[in-house]
């Protein structure tokens, strides 16, 4: 089982190994960045982020016009819907919506990590028939290329003979993902040697997260496992077996044992239940919590945790310090100015 | 008939009559004012506009987290849903949305101008099953009250024993909207003075809207008649008959006789077909057009209007010029930051 949880473990060999310099005291921690990696296919350009943020908050890349990937992904809150499962276009979700405030820190994605790529994640909801709801990505693609003021934004940052793709739509979303940037949280202060950004109890919260082994699978930049390109060298992502202690009353109570998770997507049995690590930053913005929402507190969701990964009865003084911690974690979000939608100049994009 | 259109016809008096200075050239139209009239209980304040544009974009506002004001009247574009007809929570709406752009300029509500105060309007929509979809004011008020930033900033803007009702919402929803004014289109600084806004082809369109007196009603700053604090007083309202001539290809084509319009708010037969005049600002960004939403070009308007209302048949020369004046009518939108919603931290506001 402890083998599982730690699926691609060959991160404990880089943490002894050369990548740290030998004088420094180790920390499983460090202070968000404030730029997640930026793959060198999808450069970050003032042009390409303006016009993912406006697909981001633009309705019209849904079939009817009735969803934005804000709809269900508010940035404006904690990045996600608030809700157990999501509203799609065409029916409600099975897996609840993991926020993108910082999203650009993952090594995977999809809760059950099935794309390696965030323009490949992002590509996969536009074209959905149950989220974004687009019947064919040409429906879409020709919707936009109707919006004169996109038609030539998209010339102007995908030159070339056809500028709007899912592509080339997906790669300027994942750009304005990228700049999704909330550190500078009471722990990243704590981390650059500001003890008193804790609270007494925040502080205790982290020893008893650290001593109960939380920061086994919660750690580095994103409280959520190593990230390529900082420091962190992994190539296949990032995850743990939920639950790990089959038998508590949890697995029926929050039906824990109901989606397969990563199991769904290679069939594999060895995948079963296995699910990307999910950072805990912002974590006090995203009730309710788990894959499935079932969660409805942070108290319920670390009483879970603590019990079904780490075989852990916590008390409700280990619980509200532990709570108190990932408070903590809360960033600073930056100001964001509210883009124009280009519109389609006395013609609605709609068929009758 | 003709009466009908001027439903209250005083205005014609006040004309004529003392409000205007002798000397001056008289022009039905007048550019946009930079702020609407405020009314003297909702006076304008920063906190209380911060607290409506954060609730103006919040669905938890929606009784499922589904639908924020913004979903159906989208501020980042015209201020509609861009669809015939809107999606609601519950079931899909029977009327085009109207836009929230310079609605402040509004003297009655609703597109059968069943409310006479914006402050009405945003309640009835907050509380009806089919919009937001609350079941009763009261669950839409303890949602909110759990809502610690809300809980707070409610209390500051409105002090009392009961800061958050569905008064109080509507009323800080209603300042954030009497903010959203779009004005210093090329028209309004053509009216300026500036001579060369307008293009030729737009001149000859504004001469040809006034010569077939699409400006009966189509007039003063917002092009939807009166607006009271603004020269022109008048109480009651501003309605048209539509269609005025009743026989046209439009009335099956566009199903324009279905909807009875006022007259399903007052039951009085001297009301069917009455609608408010609906003001022409950013016409161009709000297709599709009329109360149902069956007219898809502002061209299509265009010669239903002159034909239904005017009994003229207009040519395409005509069309397109009256068409690029109504592009002269979109605005400048005012820059806005995204607000921040307040958290539930650690909480989800939804029941399982």
């Amino acid at each position: 089982m402890f083998k599982r949880i730690f699926y691609t473990a060959i991160w404990l060999g880089l943490l002894t190994g050369g990548i740290l310099p030998a004088q420094a005291e180790f920390s499983p921690f460090k202070p968000l960045p404030a730029q997640p990696p930026i793959p060198a296919d999808n450069p970050m350009t003032a042009a390409k982020t303006h016009l993912g943020r406006q697909l981001f908050f633009d309705p019209r890349l849904s079939a009817a016009g009735t969803h934005s990937c804000n709809s269900c992904h508010q940035v404006m809150g904690g990045g996600e819907d608030g809700r157990a499962l999501p509203a799609g276009t065409g029916r409600q979700g099975t897996r609840n919506t993991p926020t993108v405030w910082n999203v650009g820190f993952y090594t995977i994605y999809g809760r059950d990590g099935r794309w390696t790529r965030l323009e490949e994640a992002v590509r996969h909801h536009l074209l959905d028939p149950g989220e974004m709801g687009n019947p064919t990505p040409q429906v879409l693609v020709a919707r936009l290329q109707a919006i004169p003021g996109y038609a030539r934004q998209f010339q102007a940052v995908f030159p070339g003979a056809a500028p709007i793709t899912p592509e080339t739509i997906s790669t300027a979303l994942a750009a304005y993902l990228r700049t999704l940037v909330a550190g500078n949280s009471p722990f990243d202060r704590f981390l650059r040697g500001e003890k008193r950004a804790l609270s007494p109890q925040a502080r205790r919260g982290y020893q008893e997260f650290d001593k109960i082994q939380c920061s086994s699978c919660h750690f580095w930049v994103n409280l959520s496992g190593p990230v390529p390109g900082l420091a962190f060298q992994m190539g296949e992502g990032f995850y743990e077996l939920f639950p790990n202690f089959v038998g508590s009353e949890y697995d029926q109570k929050l039906r824990l044992l109901e989606d397969p998770g990563r199991y769904a997507v290679t069939q594999d049995e060895a995948d079963r239940r296995l699910w990307r690590v999910a950072s805990l930053r912002n974590v006090a913005l995203t009730a309710p919590y788990f894959h499935n929402g079932s969660a409805l507190t942070l108290d319920e969701a670390v009483r879970v945790m603590a019990k079904t990964q780490l075989k852990q009865n916590l008390n409700d003084q280990q619980v509200s310090d532990i709570v108190a911690f990932l408070h903590s974690l809360t960033g600073v979000f930056p100001r964001q100015t509210m883009p124009r939608l280009p519109p389609s100049p006395g013609r609605s994009v709609w068929p009758p």
